[in-house]
């Protein structure tokens, strides 16, 4: 029996103890985080998936993972048929799911500290037609199984320089203190990892590629806080920049802080504080305000300082991937590269900026077939040498002091084909009806998405995944609440209206499943727009993300000459960003790379 | 005191003898209609406002209006500043306003015959945190005061011929048994009017412009019906065509019947059947399977016989308003006419075909300012000489027999500015960019609606309204599921994915307040598209209707070449449908306007 298999054997003999009929297994934790920390790898752990986002749901004669279309291709590959089957979300919801499948008169177990309240509701309320029961554990099963389960990181806070982060925390929890003022609410609970961060100007090391702490918090209504971290995270520096308006408690006490506020009225945010939040704060006898945490839109709406870390992380971080991609021009056709050699080399790059922190996420560095893979990583196993004859797909970022980056290019090895140029082209001509759409504001990114596609729809074409994200200032490199996408993607983020100030990703793509990937990704931030004449406030984008698009990949007879002068003026504000930080032989390829098309 | 400040005094009488500190007076009927018959006109009686979608709500002390985007202009024209306040919708909700407005522990009355259950839950909890009740009236206030309030009407019910539906009743009854199988559920509520006239093919008379019958009905699980209509509509005839599968009740039994369903599992729409429905199951005993009436989806996906009766009215309606098109540019410029004699005359023509039943909405006959006014309504108060120098907008349709259409187009009288043709060149781009769209199954109107307003951001500017609405077949010009319009457009309809078979109307506009409007609407099918290589089924529109499109308005160096090749291709088809229905003089003219740009 393979690892994965007698887990999942062994997780089955738990629930038998546990007077479970199944369980419900998520991929997230305590945060409601995208990106966990190795201690909340459950899925990963029991199943064998590596993407970052899905769910499973184990019963007593099958099991099921839920992905959504990035994940279409990869959990084929990673996870065994013969104990799984696959289901796609959202076309089917675990809820729905379970509602089909769950026995009659069943009782499911769910993690309360893993699932928001809406999440229950919806899974009670399915089951309810077959008789069976959600009910809450308290130990979570597969913890239980789990031998050598790593624990969760105690790495240190830092303190994060009021210079980069434009405000002081005292400011930001003033902000919120008048918030509560205006809603009658004596505090809020911050449980989002990055909200927390943002908050207090601290950064952390506890989850992979984005800089934050394991926390909770409440700000009050005078503007104090109350922050909940495992003692050995605190040293006497982020101490005293946390200064005395805010209280320390072990982290572990947080549940019992809740319980403990009857009769005052807690606004909490159900989309991003689980079930078990609510249910503290209810069982205390708190009066709920079910409310968006009030961090979300003020820390997606950057401010001068941000803006310009980030334009200043873009341009140096352009400038490493430009190195690299020169490097990758020569080497690749020698045959001998893998993808965890140019994946290596290319945060060799980075690292010589000095600067880098981390990369922002596992760098997807893909050749051929893995490519169509759109969330593919690599791994010692999957690893490919770089193949002659197809393209070369590298989505990949850093984190820096001053910004966040996240770049996808491909490069051909070899002469690309008609197809690949035609694909390629059209994707570019999506990237580019973002990157110039003028829209009134109060527009959606769920209104924006369908332009980036219009050039694929017209050949019968798509790609499976949104078109944009929002991107943290030295957080993370998926932060809410904005999104480009089609408007029913799950989670609410195509229906925010993007303000100037947000920033995002634009990155369409095409994957021919088993023969290459393409992806043209840049970050914009959105501005305001001065149109003479106009009826409304309009809003657009500016490209943030400064590094060669490749034009052997372009044909030019499928851009409209308005597309044309886009690609050229985009290429010479390359050059004007990107080869001062340049030597001789890297500048002379940089700018015969950014010629006119 | 004006007619309308007297009834609102009258209406706050009777409120305060009834006990009540408010009431919400919407525009519709206990079938949730859009149009409603006279007898159920209480909003216009009360406000003297003649938009086709409002709502009021009366308190002690002050009084609102609620209208959307379409509205804002005309309500303000109609309805006095000195006892209504103007509220936006969806900005703000009624169940909003009514939170903040309302008197701490007041009593608000509704009539449960006129609100959906998910209407009366929001309104309640948005009153409950002020202490307010929201309270069911058994009789509604408003006609209680209402002096010479007509009755409904009691035509009869007609035939609707099993050929021109292209499926008998009992075809369409024994599907919607296969449904209630697959649901385990005995019967569906049938309470939409249009869903009665489409499942039993018959028509009526009792609304205005929508040839439907007030009924309601239960189509069972043996795929027998209970159809519940006022006695003195049926015929021998209608009885006969109806047959033995259906039971026939009068209307006025249809709450008591409902309550006679204990324990039986009753499907009915929530969004379509009132509040009162819902209730009266519930007090019955019934269990209540809420999902969307059967008759909703399919009767918008329109079958061969419905799509060749929509091919020949749409043909047969462009050669009356050809016909009218030439007669207005010959007679406009004289200066003598009115709104109201073009109005008439385009209905003439339409008259002389023969075989009009009705016109399916009150022509929008429209010169200079009132064009700016998006659903302006012409009456012998508004009616104005057209003007020369400015914009006639004429927004009409027909119903036949075979079919319904809706049409507008923008007639220049005299020689039109620079900014005109800009404008409308403008939006013309945005009707071919819907006309042309290509998208893969499972693309909602929602994802497409920007297309057509990006050519009018580019320049700061943009519509209040929705780009397309679904159309019945020889039924409600407006019908749903479907609508292309920015996805948080009120209802749903942009979520829903478009299916070949659906026609909706295609029609972009620009409006300048005070000064003209333009909007350019033809109907158009969804169809399935052979795309060469395509990855996924793919579809895209067949556009239905044909009449010029004025090419004076038109400035060609806006147009790109495919779009210029589109306008052409249209104008052929024009003349190749619509001149050989015209005499001599018609045609020539036709053919002059259908030239190539």
């Amino acid at each position: 029996m393979s690892d994965h298999a007698s887990r999942l054997a062994a997780l089955r003999q738990q629930l038998a103890a546990d007077r479970l009929d199944g369980f419900v297994v998520p991929l997230t934790d305590e945060h409601m985080s995208e990106y966990v920390g190795d201690y909340a790898q459950r899925l990963a752990w029991l199943t064998g998936f590596q993407g970052s986002a899905g769910a499973a749901v184990v019963l007593p004669a099958e099991a099921a993972i839920f992905t959504d279309g990035r994940y279409t291709l990869q959990v084929r590959e990673q996870v065994d048929p013969a104990s799984w089957s696959y289901v796609s979300v959202p076309a089917t919801s675990i809820a729905q799911w379970l509602g089909e499948h769950a026995p009659q008169g069943g009782r499911i177990g769910y993690d309360p500290w893993l699932h928001t309240r809406a999440w229950v509701d919806e899974a009670r309320r399915a089951l309810a037609d077959k008789g069976a029961e959600l009910v809450a554990v308290d130990r979570n099963p597969v913890d239980a199984i789990w031998d050598g389960r790593p624990a969760p990181s105690d790495a240190v806070l830092t303190p994060y320089d009021d210079a980069l982060a434009g405000r002081s925390s005292a400011d930001k929890r003033t902000e919120v203190a008048d918030w509560l003022a205006d809603r009658g609410a004596d505090a809020v609970v911050l449980s989002a990892l990055d909200s927390i961060a943002w908050m207090f100007n601290v950064r952390g090391q506890d989850v992979s590629h984005t800089p934050v702490a394991l926390a909770y918090a409440l700000v009050n209504a005078d503007a104090t806080a109350d922050l909940f971290v495992a003692p050995e995270k605190i040293t006497d520096t982020v101490r005293q920049h946390l200064g005395n308006g805010v209280r320390l408690h072990d982290r572990s006490q947080f549940a019992q802080a809740l319980r403990g506020l009857a009769g005052r009225r807690i606004a909490a945010d159900p989309e991003r504080a689980v079930a078990a939040i609510f249910d503290a704060l209810d069982s205390g006898g708190a009066r709920i305000l079910s409310v968006r945490d009030p961090a979300v839109l003020a820390k997606a709406v950057k401010n001068p300082a941000e803006i310009g870390g980030h334009r200043a992380a873009q341009a140096r971080d352009g400038a490493a991937l430009s190195r690299f991609l020169r490097w990758f021009e020569g080497e690749a056709p020698k045959g001998a590269l893998t993808e965890l050699d140019a994946a290596a080399r290319l945060q060799q790059f980075r690292a010589e900026t000095g600067l880098l922190r981390d990369l922002s996420f596992d760098t997807i560095s893909a050749t051929g077939p893995h490519g169509a893979i759109p969330h593919y990583k690599v791994t010692a196993e999957s690893n490919l040498r770089i193949m002659p004859g197809t393209l070369y797909l590298v989505d990949s970022g850093g984190q820096y002091a001053d910004g966040t980056t996240d770049v996808t290019r491909v490069m051909p090895v070899g002469t690309p084909t008609a197809e690949m140029r035609d694909r390629f082209t059209r994707v570019l001509k999506g990237h580019i009806a973002i990157a110039t759409a003028i829209f009134p504001a109060g527009t959606t990114g769920g209104q924006l998405d369908s332009f980036a596609r219009r050039p694929l729809w017209e050949v019968g074409l798509d790609y499976p995944h949104g078109t944009g994200h929002g991107v943290g200032a030295y957080l993370s490199v998926h932060e809410g609440p904005q999104r480009i996408a089609a408007p029913n993607y799950p989670g609410g983020g195509p229906a925010e209206p993007l303000r100037a100030g947000m920033i995002l990703s634009n990155e369409p793509g095409y994957y021919k499943a088993g023969d290459y990937g393409i992806r043209i990704e840049n970050l914009v931030l959105t501005v305001e727009r001065e149109v003479p004449g106009a009826e409304a406030p309009m809003l657009g984008f500016e490209t943030l993300t400064f590094a060669p698009i490749e034009r052997t990949l372009i044909d030019p007879a499928l851009l409209t000459p308005a597309e044309r002068d886009w690609l050229d003026a985009y290429h010479r504000d390359v050059i004007a960003r990107i080869a001062p930080q340049l030597d001789g032989a890297d500048r002379a390829w940089l700018e015969a790379k950014c010629a006119p098309i």
